[in-house]
Formats: structure tokens, C-alpha cells, sequence
């Protein structure tokens, strides 16, 4: 419902096309879907950029289903399921075989591919499943990301091999758990947008990836953002953001 | 150091024009120069895509005044003196007077304008002190920001009232504290890269502006970022990281 | 025992009919059953306003089913079983089978039907249990509540949409995980009072509900109060209590 | 900007009375007064049943008392200027010198009394500034609070000699520091709506409020509402709520 | 080796009945045994007026029945297995059979009766298990301590139906979690010495027993000291050491 | 107001000799004095073996001085002022010159010696401090506490070397800060009752007392109790209570 | 990659041996192995001192099998596999027969014994198994480590037996969890460095580690040195980087 | 009071050179001397290989120097006065004129050069006064440390140009705030030891140094290990216990 769209209606109201009434309906008229248990937001995609990705912990399977469904019915991007439990992506796919899933991620109707270069920078193994669902998701936008593994700072020339990498990128994605200094490091090697994900890996003083998040938002490399942690998905949705 | 120059000096000793010992040497020539009491790093706005601003922050004032010297004869970027005491912004002004202070920033050289929509919307009176650092630094690399105040949830409409400039930024920066729930809203209405940076004003259960911080990075809206708290600075360059 | 009462055996005394050691034996009978593992408060309503609720965790079936008809016996009020597990419930209904359970509520004896409108406010779907019990509550004493469900703010339009819900009830309760921001939302488009429950929900950074207590309690929204985390129980109460 | 004002306004345009662009430009009318440096909100009165009050900290004194004079042109509500410095209320009280000053509150256009019984209990002396801010508010707004001082739980017969005024209250706002034990207390004494309000007073563990705040939260007296530390306006507003 | 078997030893250096060497592995000789997998310190009764009690979480179940043999032996003392796991009270008692289970507590060789009145006050019947540890050590010591339960605060007339086995009690341990206000009120009651057990009871804000631990820290009731969460037999071995 | 007060009241209105609404009266007379502005609690004492000391801090210099002077009007116990400012002190004492002030206590009407031997150890010089204000409050109810001071368990020989002190006394005050680990090892020592003071003393990570608060709650050595951080009246209100 | 390699590398490229190109292939190529999955740092022993173990939590166990491979291919130091799942041993050991498991360690190819004295101190049985992960790691590094086992602070006495083994040993680790006390006292009694190694082992407030973990970076005892809780692999590590 | 003397003490009773109650008092005469406010611990050289340093902070003026004029009767070692005011520096200087100060730590008697190479790198300029304080520290006990400032990871260029240092160190110290990086990119540069400091440099979600603390903790470099917030003397002390 845009400024021309409103204009539109206050001209059919004033041209005698449209009755007040209407017009009243019409204004009433939300642009969301009322299933009952849930309010899909077929609008989002133009006020956000992203459509609505259905978070799967605490739905009913088939909720997630049918949520699905209308956000396939609704519209024309990408369709996530994020988090899905193996319930929720059997009987999501199910319903709408066409889903492809990778870890706990389903797709449906993905983006034809784009051309930025993303680099996505783990810090360990332990850290993949995170990297994962970013690259899961950008892949869904069209965006097929570089992926840096293994990088940790301890062996500091391993990244340092991919300083290329790093210096040519439209945009990089960190991730990492323990004291997640690789941010700051990456962040001293290129220009740059850099999206921190700390991961709730570690042990002895890492509390389940609350010092990495510290110690990424305290980073002196100037200019990195940070997202909550093990949020692959949102780092993702911040790249799409940033590339748009 | 880039690879263009190390074929060439690689070229210079296979020629015979340069003696291994030299091109040694010059591999170990470091692009910083050490002023004893800090090392000023000169290749920084090639790497990370930003000058090396000089945090005020426990440093001298004539340290202050001579770390912006050595970056004004060696570059042609803005430089920037963030978080200036009185003392050090008067001893770098005396030595260097062509700076413009605005706040506790003081600003050497800025760019040519540029053309960028970036949004800084703050929620309330007390958050301008952090939107006045950010505004001022994009405004050094040539941005002219628009200025949105006193937008906080509370009165939803004042904020509902500018989605027309949130909605064609090229970037959010949202300035906020107590619960930070502007980000949320302000995520909601754009599709561009949304900035974070909770403040720490407020009372009551706000600590400082670490409930903003954990509110923003727990945001329901997808692909917020988010940056240290009161860090206005910080999310300026961040901006200009996306924006490159 | 209120002080007409006391006046009463005062009375009694000084006229002969009741003999201090009776006065004194009756100021020592408290308002409350020993039923050796549990004291069973029947004055509660007279005192709160509210009958003991029997918080299940901890307590043995048996006695949680034995609790439940002491309150049926001594009273007239609804009588409720909250957070019961499924041996509880099955014990309590096998002993007492007029109770309907909902949830791991259950409930004996509801009040008859009242008139006040009441909103319940879910920002998503993963917060409906905690909504469901305080909509179970408020049943049990007659109020039939309107449920607002999926109005997150990233999505605030949907919100704005039940705006004269909001603006025309005698109290609303917000629940909301995450970065809780929906309280702040709704307590600047309704005069009613607004409890806010945050709930457990979320990752990244909302550290089980602990970021959207904060949150909450940080409002810039002036006026809301806050419950515990994900006690629906507790915000029904004190609805309860405002409508009195 | 109502559904009647809205209906009445598309009449205007379908009769030819209004042209569009003007009912596009009253649409886009916001209501509140920018002032340049805080949009003040008119409609807040209407919107949330408060009018907006001035929060000093961090506004420049000339700031606040243009705030406070736009408020007193816009309406006929009380207008409250709160936490002032010493500055700020000289500065609003030279330009409006009708307000009455009580601690750091001052209050300008005052509502005729009210009948209701609101009763605030302080734990102790250095309670009194938090209730004394609450007191201040609720009597602009016309209800004349009964007071309890010096009540805390370590005297508990202190508390029970008041338990008919805690009974018969329409609201009771409970001001309390240290472990905030008397809110638990009075919850079990009264019918009533309780408002707990942490204060930072205390020692030992008090955690300058957090242990109060914590433990209010906690309470195991059923239907206790809280807002933040220190917050006697947050506490008196959410009893307004209440009573309308 | 007290001062006396000191003064001995060296009389018998000096009469030549006791060689240097000898003296020197008598002084070498420490008073606990050496199992090879733990140190059994026979002495601890006499230093700490309390013997060794084998606290079972982390030890095989055949080490807890070889300590409990070692101090059986050692002593004449009670001898405590606590928090032991079904197979390590299997392994003691059948190794050691004359032991009696209570809970998770195994005692041995309990003490002869002890006349001192010690009150055990739990808020709610969630606390009973920690009350119980708490009895059962007090009760292997020979205390047979009076049991108050569910008297939390929210029906304060029920502790006060009590206040005379308070006020005449020579030691209170109060047990409670969610906000632990029942200690507050008990130290207002009673010129015992008070000792507060925090339990890990509760929801909503009482952070799995920290709640009611800072809040006992923080009580306006002087003179009432704390043990940790849930450590019901630390509380007991702090009332022996008073009643010594 | 205890029972036998209560029989003889009942008494009186059987016989004639009180009217019934005399008797209201005075169980409606509660035992304390109400100044305005405080409430003082003449019948602490009795209920807990302890009179109402004041605490200093939030009270105006001529209050504080107007509660010791109602509390010497009223008792025959040990009146003390405790924290006070200069400022409180100067007029508590201008009012009542018979007072004594130790550090930032004053104590007025001490009692006649005691002969319990108490031990107060302290960590460091830098405790010294709170254990005055322990010894202070020991001193004014005629206990002369045996001082120990610098025996940190960095150099164990130190504490060592009073072990008889320890061993023999009716009760320990511990009395540290950085890690609090004197508690354990003073636990380890004694038979008697042992009340643990934190102290805001440290750094590193000493977290302003929190870091010994904690420690001194996990102790190893069994019984210790805990009162919170710097907490030296606490303590020595503890030990009162131990040796009535 | 050492400045003597790259001497000679441009020595290569003076003389013509060694084509600019070839140089440039050999400047990049980093001393790791990419297996695709994981990237072997080879190089590590040199730089570090120590091989790179393989840690084990999150890894596939054939992933981590081949990564124990590649390090034995790789070079001729001691290759541990550190926390291995049952899995993971089983696989790597299958994959690798020369290996020996202790816990959850598992090493191949250890080294010839070392005559330095460490000391591991651990407080109580339950921390054994850091203990035993510390001293496995060691023992592959030859070094036979003296074990202290049981003797917390509580009985001090047993430690004390001791102090000829601390004073004269190399370096001391000591594991304690609880309060963490053992750290400050075993600083005191000895000159070598001290690691200290807080355990999750505890309750009351000992916070899963965190409150020995404040305690011993606390100590009063100057020169300890912390590492994180339960990691007595890290505490090893750092006692082979002291002896080297 | 080492082993020897006691075989000395004990033959010396044996042939009657001494009588028992005099090898009594010498068994008793422990190696500290009591100045009444203070126990000066003069063997703490032997037992810790470090002399008591007189830690400013809660000290008197004259206390301060008179325990330095203790220590330096009473030994031959290096004598300090760490973080102390101008009027202790003062004071201490007054009365023992030959000290040094450097900062706020003052040196007495320094030892003879060392040959030791130890690194103290610096992250920032802002990390200085921590660095110097470790510095100061080690030149007392003979070590020149070489110093690598403003090295920080976000430059990481910076800190490689230095690699041969930290290489060939016999121990590093790491002082860092903000997110601590530095620590981690250290320990996988050098095989010496390295030990961090964290500082209470940064803002933004640094924490007052918690940040740093935790990264540090939390490294994936193996074998750092951690002393608390702003500790430099606390470093130096650790290096000096292991370069023994």
C-alpha cells in the first residue's frame, strides 16, 4: 500500500469509481495473510527486501507446512524453513516437494544467481553448521559464496594465504567461536563489509559464545557489525541487505 | 606491499637491479612508521578500506596532535581524532588548523560529497550524542546524512510518518537505547542495511545500554547488525564499508 | 479473622458467654489446613483477591490431587492446578473429575462469564503456550479474552491493524520473546494496562528471556509492568486484580 | 486522526470539498510539533491515556522548558517535567511559572482530585525519594496517595498494623530496596493491584537494585506487577493506567 | 598433634627415649591415611568439630563405600555419604550395612540424642529436599529438628501462627527459593542465630536459585547468614558448629 | 505484646476492669514509636535479640539524630548509628554527647563486657575497614574480639601461627577480599562457628567483592556461612546471635 | 617459511635457478596441508612449540581420524586427539593402531622422557579427570608428572606434607574447582610457576567453574597465572611452553 | 624453617644443647615480623622466590613506608611499592630516599641484569600504563624487557614485522583490551610462554576489561595463560617465577 497506491484510491474516491466505503475497506485491508495460527506477511519482501523465512522451533509440522505453502502461494522469492526439525522438513517437503533441503534448512524456489563475491571465514570445524545455514541461505538468493575453513588465528598465515580473497570481496562473513578473534583480524584485511557470527563454540571461558560476541562488538578493527550468536541465517539476511 | 609490487621486486632481483640483500630489506620495511610511542599505519585505508583515525582516549595531547600530523603528510584521506578531550582537541588544532571539531570529533581533510542516502534515526533527546559521532564521520568521507529524532516506539506514528525516507535509504543507522526497540521497527519498514548502536541511556533495568545491546541482537527483525555500545563512530564505518 | 470479628469475641468475653482460654484458643486458630505437607491457605481469596493455585512442579501426585480438593471443599472460587505434569493432571482429574485441563493448566469450578475485554498480545507463534496459560486463567474466572496473535513488530502493520482492540480494552498483556519490543509498541497505542510477560523464547543474544525481561522493563512505553519470565500465571493475576 | 476523522475526510474528498493533494497532505499531517530538536506528541494523551512528560536527563535546559511550553500550548493535561536538574527546572520555570516543584519532579496544570485510594508502601527512609517521584506524579494527576513509611519486613507487625489500608486500596505501589522482600509481603495482604518498584538502596548483595528487582520478579505472591529500578514515575503511570 | 603430644615428643627427644630420627617421621606423619584415590583426614573432627562426610558426585561407586569404610574405621564420629547417587548408596550400604538412607543421604554411627531445638522453616514443598538433607544431617548429629513447611510470605499468617517456636529456638535454618523473602521475615522473628538456604525453586526471574541467594545477602533483617544454593547439608554443619 | 500480655488482657476484659474497646486499642497499639518520618521499632530487642540500629546512609543528619534519640528513650540496649557521615554524626552526637564514635560508627550506651572470646581475621590491611566496623558493633555489646590481621593464606604460616586462637574461640569472623580464600582455610581450622565477610577490596577480577562473595559460598570447609560484601555490622549482628 | 628459506629463495631467483614465477608459487605456498575439510598446520610445531592437536567435539570421527593422519605423515612430534568421543577414538585408533588412550585423550608417537619435575595438584576426587587430561598430555611430551591428589584447603594439613615437593618442583598446575582456595596456597608455598586450573566441579554458588575461575585470577599469591575451566589440556601446554 | 633446620633443632635437644621449652619458642617463632598494623613476611623470598610487595591501595602514608623499611632490613631482595599514591610514593621516598619510582610503582635495591629476553607487546598506545607496570617489575629483578607498542591484530602487519622477536623470547607478556586479540595471534607466533593481561581499555561491549578477560580464556591458541584486569605486576611476577 504505497503513496501511489494512495494516491490511486483518493482519485477513484474523488472521481466517483471508488465509494467511500470501499476506499475504507480498502485502506483496512492488510497485507498479510490470517491463518489462524499465524499472520504470513506477504509484504515483507518489498518493505524488507527478504521474504518471511518460517522459523521452524515451536511450530506445529504442520503449521510449518501450511505456512509454507501460502508463502509459496503469495508471491514470487525464495521460500525458507529455518531450524526445521526432521518432522517439520519431512512434512514440509511432503507438501511442497520442490524444497531442497541442506542441514536444517529447506529452500523452495531459489533466486537465479548473482554475481557478488561473499566470503564466508570459519574459524574451525566445530563452526560449519553455522556457516552453513549463512551459506545455505545466500545460495537461496542467488549468491554462491567462498567459503574460508579452518582460518583460526592461532595459525595466522592460514588466513593470510587468502588475503585476496578477502581484500576483493563485496562482503564477509566471519565466523567463529572461543575469543572470536578472527573478526578483528579480517577486518584489518579488507574494506569490506564484515558481518561477525559468534558461534557457541568453545570451552573454558567462552560461555556458550557470549565472549565471542563481546569480544567481535569490542573489536579494534573499525566498522564491523555483529549478529546474535550461531545466527547464520541473520548474517545472511544482512548481506542480502547490503547487497540489494 | 600488494603483489604487483612484489613481482616487480622480484623482477628487480632476477634483473640483477637489486641485490638480494636490498630487496630483504625492503620485504621487511613495514608500511607503518614508528614514532616510538605508537606505530602509524599508513597502508590502513588500503586494506581495510579507512583511514587509521587516532582514538583520543589516553593519549597525550602533543601525542594526539603528532599522530594526526604523521597521517596528514602521509596520505590524502579524511583524518579523524574521535573521542577528543578538550586538551588533545585543542593541542591537534593548534598544530594542525585546518580540522574542524564538532563534538568531541575532530576532522581533518574531508572528502568530496557523495551521493548516498544513509538514514541515522535516533529514538529519543538523550541518544544525539552517539548520532552526532556517526553524522559527523560519514560527513568527513563526503555523506550528508538525514537526521531523524526523537522517533522512539512510544509514539509509533512519528516513525511510521518518515517510512518514506527509510524505505529508499541506502543505509540505517539507528541510535537508541533503553530497549532498542527502534531497531526492530526501523528493520521492519527497509530493505536496507540496518546499523544498530545502542546507547547507554536509560534507566530502570537498561544497565548502561547492554539490555539495548542484547535487544538489537536479539531483534525479530532479519539481518539487523549491530555494533558496540555508544558506538557511533563504529557504525559510521560500517556504513561507509557497505556503501564502498 | 477481621476485626469485626475480633470485636465479636471481645464482646463474647466480657460478656461471659466465651471464656479467654476459648477467646484464646480461637485467636490461635489460622486461617489455613494442615494437611501435614502442605498448608492450605483458604483465606487466600478473602486476603488476595485469588484462591491458591497448586503450582505443580515438585509436588507428588497424590498430594497435588489432595491440595486440589481441600481448596474444592473449603470454598466457592475456582480452584486451578498450573504447570501440572501428566501424572499430576491424570491424578488430580481422577480424584476430582469436574476439572478441564488446557495445557498444563487445570481448572475446577470456573467463575461465571464477565464483560471486561481483556487482549492478549503474542508477538509469534513460539510464545502461544505462555499466552495459552494466561488465557486459561482468565477463563477460569469468567473472562474471555481477545487473542492477538503473530503482531510482531517487524511486522508492525499487522499490529496497527487490531489498533482499536487495543485502544478500547480494559487491560492487555503483551508476550513476547526476543528482543521484546511488541510492549513498548502496544503500550503506546492503548491507555488500558499493559502487563508484559517475556518469555523464553529466542536465540542469538536473548539469553532465554532474559534480554526481553530487560527489554521490558526498560520501556520507553511510560507505565507498562512487568511479570516473570514466561509466567502467564502471573500476568492473569494481576489482571485479575486490576479488574477487580 | 481517527476512523471518524478518516471517513470524514474521504467524504470531503468524494464531494469535492477536499481536493486529494490536500487530503494526501492532511493524511500525511502527523500529529505531533516538531520542534527541531524533539517532535512533541500531542496525541499521546489520547493515544495512551498520559500525556507525554518531559524526561530531563540529557536535554539542554532551554531544550526542556520549550518542551514543557509546547505541551502546555497543545493541550490541557498536566504537564510534568521529571529527574530535572536543578538547571532544567529553574530554566522551565522561568518561562512557565504556574508549575509547583516536589524533589526532582516538577508539575504544571495539575488535575482536579480523584477519589481513588492508592496506597504507597516505602520499605524504608531511603526509600522516600523513588516514592516521593511516584507521590508527585499520581497528585498531578489528582489522586492524594496514602503513605506507609518505615515498613519493611524485618518489623513485619509494623506492616499488619496497616493491613486495612492495604485491603481497601484500589492500587498499592510497593517501594522497596535491599532483598524487596515487602512486596511479597503486601501481595499477600491485599486485593489490589501491587506495583513493585526495585530501588538501588541497599548494600552487601543489593547489586544497586538488580537483588530487589530479581526478587520481585520472583515473588511467590501471585499477580505482582514490577517496573524498573528506581522508577516511581514508571510505577505511577502504570497505577494511572489501572484507574482509568 | 596438638600442642601437648608437641611437648611430649620433644621430652622424649631429650630423655633419649625418642631418637631424632624418629621424632622427625612422628612430625612427618600426617593425620589422615593415604587410600591411594583420596586422603581421608581423620583429624577434621577434631579441627572442625565435624567429621569428613563423603560427598558422592564424581567418585566411583566402590571408592564412596572404601571412604566411608576408612572413616568408619578411623573414628566414633557419625560418618555422612551426601548427594550420593543410587550406586553409591548400593556400594556403602552393602559394604557397610549398618547405615540408613534418607533421601540422598547415608548416615552411619549417628550421634545420641541432643536436646537443642533447631527450627527448620521451608517456604514451599518444593523446598522439602534440601529441607530434608538438612534434617537428616542435623538428625546423624542427634538434633531432632522441628519442622515448619510451607509458610512462605504470601500467607504471612501462617509463619506467625509459629512465632513462638521461632523466638524460642536456638538455631532457625530457613529454606526457600523463588525471591527467599521467608528469611527476611524469620530474622524479624527470632534473636536465633537464622541461617538461609537458598534453593534453586522457582521461575520467572529466580535464575535457578540466585534470586533468592542475593536476596538473602541484601536482607534488612540483621544478622542472617547465607550458605549456597540448595546446600541444605552446609546449613546443618553451620548449626553444629554454633551449638558446639 | 507476647501471650501472657495477651492472657491478662483477655483477663481484664472478663473481670470488667478493661472495656472492650480499650482492649481493641491496645492490640491496635503496635510496638514502636512513629516519628513521621520513620517508624522505630522499640520491641527489635525483644524479637531479635538485637535493638534497631540506624543506618546512616539516605537519612537527613537531624533524623538520624532523632531516631537515636527515640531509641535511648526507649530501651536499656546498646544504641548505634552505623555509616554515618560526618555530618550525621556530628548532630547525633551534638544531640546525645554520651556516644562514642569508631570510624564511621557511634555507639551510645554499650554494654557491660561479655567474656566470649570472638576472632576477627582479616586478609589484608586494606580489610581493616570492615573489620572494625565488626569489631565496633562485637565491642558495643560488650564483646572484646581477639584482632588478627594480615594473615592472608598467601603466607599461610601466618594463620598457622594462631591456631590455638582459632581453635579455642566461641566464634570466627572472616574478614576478605580477591579471592576470599582465608574463609576455607580458617573453616579448616576451627570448631567454631565462622561467619564469612567478603570485602570490595581486589582487582584483577575481584569484581568489587562479588569474586569472594562467591567463593566464600562454595567453600570447601563445611558450615560457613556468608553475609554479603563489606558487610562488617552483618557479621558481627551474626555473632550476637550465636552466643545469646 | 623462515628468513633463511627465503634467503635462499631469492638467492634462487639472483642466480637465474629459480624463475620470478616459480618464487611468487613458492612465496604463496602456505605451510598447511588443505584436506578439504580442515587445514593441517604443519608448521605449528616450529612456531608454537607445539604439534596442533586434534580437538576433538564437533568433528566426524573419520574426519578426525584423517586429520591424526595427516599429522603423523606431517612430521615427528607426539599427535594428541583431545575430548574424543568414543567414535572418534575408536575410528582414529582403527585408522591408526599405534595410539594409546588415557580418558578421553588418545596419543601416538609420544616422546623420550624428560627429567623436569611438574607438580599436579588437584583439590578433591571430583576433579581428577582434568587432572588425569593434564597429565596424559604431558606424559606425551615425556614429562612423568608427580601427582598431588585430595588435598584442599580445608584440611591444610595434607598439603603441607607436601611442600617439599612444590618448593622444589619445575612448575606446579593445581585443579580446583569450588572456591578454587588450593591456587592461592600453593602460590604461596612454592617459587616455581604456577597454572592454575579452574573445574566445573562444585554447587552452592561455585557456577559451573566461573567462581573458581574469579577466585584464582584474584589470588592474593603473586604469579599465578590462570587458564580456562577444565582445561588441563591448555594448563599442559603452558607448562611445555615454560620448560622448552 | 626448612627441613635441616628442624633435624639442627631436634639434635640440638638431643645433646642437651637445647632445652625443650627453648626449641618450643623456636618452633613457634614464625618468619614474619609484627609491626602491629602489619605482618611483614620476610620469608617470602624462599618460599615464593618473590619478596612481599607492598601493595599501595588502603594503606596510611607512613604504613606504606614503614613496611618498605622492614623489607629492606630485613633481606637483600628487590623491595616495591606497587599502585601508590602520590602521598605513599612520597612518604616512602622521605624515609628511604635510594628507591626509584617509575609510574606508580617505586623500586627499591633493583637486582643485577639478567640475561632473560622477555617481550611485553602492547595492543594500544591506551595499554601503556599496565605494560609499564609489568616493565617496572621485571627491571627490579634485572630484566630489560624489549617493548612492542601499538601492535594490535586490526594492523596485523604490525606484530608480524616483530615475529623474530617474540619468536626467540624466553617468555611474552600480551596486554590488551578491547576484544583481546592479541593474545591469541601471539601465542601462535612464539613456542615461549605467553602471558596475557587483560586491560579496562575500550568501550562498546568491552566491559571494563570482562571482555579481554574472557577472550583471553577462551584462546584457540594453546598454552596462553591469563592474569587478572590491569594486572602487570601480577605478569611480571608469573615471567619471574618462570625464568627461575
Amino acid at each position: 500500500m504505497n503513496e501511489a497506491a494512495l494516491v490511486a484510491l483518493l482519485e477513484g474516491v474523488r472521481s466517483g469509481d471508488l465509494h467511500p466505503d470501499d476506499a475504507m475497506a480498502q485502506l483496512r485491508r492488510l497485507p498479510f495473510a490470517d491463518l489462524g495460527f499465524a499472520r504470513v506477511d506477504h509484504h515483507r519482501a518489498l518493505r524488507q527486501g527478504l521474504p518471511e523465512a518460517v522459523y521452524g522451533p515451536g511450530k506445529a509440522p504442520e503449521h510449518a507446512a501450511a505456512i509454507v505453502g501460502e508463502l509459496l502461494d503469495g508471491g514470487a522469492s525464495p521460500v525458507l524453513l529455518t531450524r526445521a526439525s526432521p518432522e517439520q522438513a519431512t512434512a514440509a517437503l511432503a507438501a511442497h516437494p520442490d524444497g531442497r533441503q541442506q542441514g536444517t534448512t529447506v529452500v523452495w524456489r531459489p533466486s537465479a544467481p548473482r554475481p557478488e563475491r561473499v566470503v564466508i571465514a570459519a574459524a574451525g570445524t566445530a563452526d560449519l553448521p553455522v556457516a552453513d545455514e549463512c551459506a545455505t541461505v545466500l545460495t537461496a538468493f542467488g549468491i554462491d559464496p567462498i567459503r574460508l575453513t579452518d582460518v583460526g588465528v592461532a595459525g595466522v598465515h592460514r588466513l593470510l594465504g587468502e588475503s585476496d580473497a578477502l581484500a576483493s570481496a563485496d562482503a564477509v562473513v566471519v565466523v567463529a567461536g572461543m575469543e572470536g578473534a578472527l573478526a578483528s583480524l579480517v577486518g584489518g584485511l579488507t574494506p569490506a563489509p564484515v558481518v561477525a557470527v559468534p558461534t557457541s563454540v568453545g570451552y573454558g571461558a567462552s560461555l556458550e559464545g557470549v565472549t565471542a560476541l563481546l569480544a567481535m562488538l569490542s573489536s579494534c578493527a573499525a566498522g564491523l557489525t555483529v549478529v546474535g550468536i550461531d545466527n547464520g541465517y541473520g548474517a545472511a539476511c544482512a548481506v542480502l541487505r547490503m547487497l540489494k
